[in-house]
């Protein structure tokens, strides 16, 4: 499995993150086609970052052909709309599940 | 769902951190009771961490529980002694998933 990750920071309205974020990025996002898995996680306490989302592809090649379709740049050029001073992008595989 | 998950900044000598990572801290990580899910992700290229380890847990109750374990203490103690400058720890709920 392909992953690509979004840490994001902690915002400085946190409720008006979460408002865009879940009610617009995210409807946004679960539209890319290829995209099998998505799930998002908030952190507690103190921590360096605030929420972070998996995007979970069959593989990396089915990754690159997703992101050239019209549905993964408006979900990209969204979330550097909102949070492109928040964010930071993590791509990986997969290597050892239990 | 609650999760742990575990960051880790480029080590200076990857072969030698992945041969202690994957034979011998993942084994024991693996032994920690209450622990129903471990995911382990590399990252690519100019990325500004080398990997990442999800653990899931019922519930934080459940985590708080499994804390208390000696094999979870193990499991902690093994990884500052080996990764302790490299690691970053973030605790936090799934709040969405597709």
């Amino acid at each position: 499995m392909y992953k690509m990750i979004a840490l994001f920071k902690k915002p400085s309205d946190p409720v008006a993150f979460d408002e865009y974020y879940f009610g617009t990025h995210l409807p946004l996002t679960e539209k890319i086609p290829g995209l099998l898995e998505m799930k998002v996680t908030k952190f507690h306490g103190d921590s360096p970052y605030y929420l972070m989302c998996e995007m979970v592809y069959e593989s990396k090649n089915a990754f690159k052909e997703s992101s050239k379709t019209p549905e993964a740049k408006a979900s990209g050029r969204d979330v550097m709309n909102f949070a492109g001073n928040l964010v930071t992008f993590l791509f990986g595989e997969e290597v050892h599940g239990k």
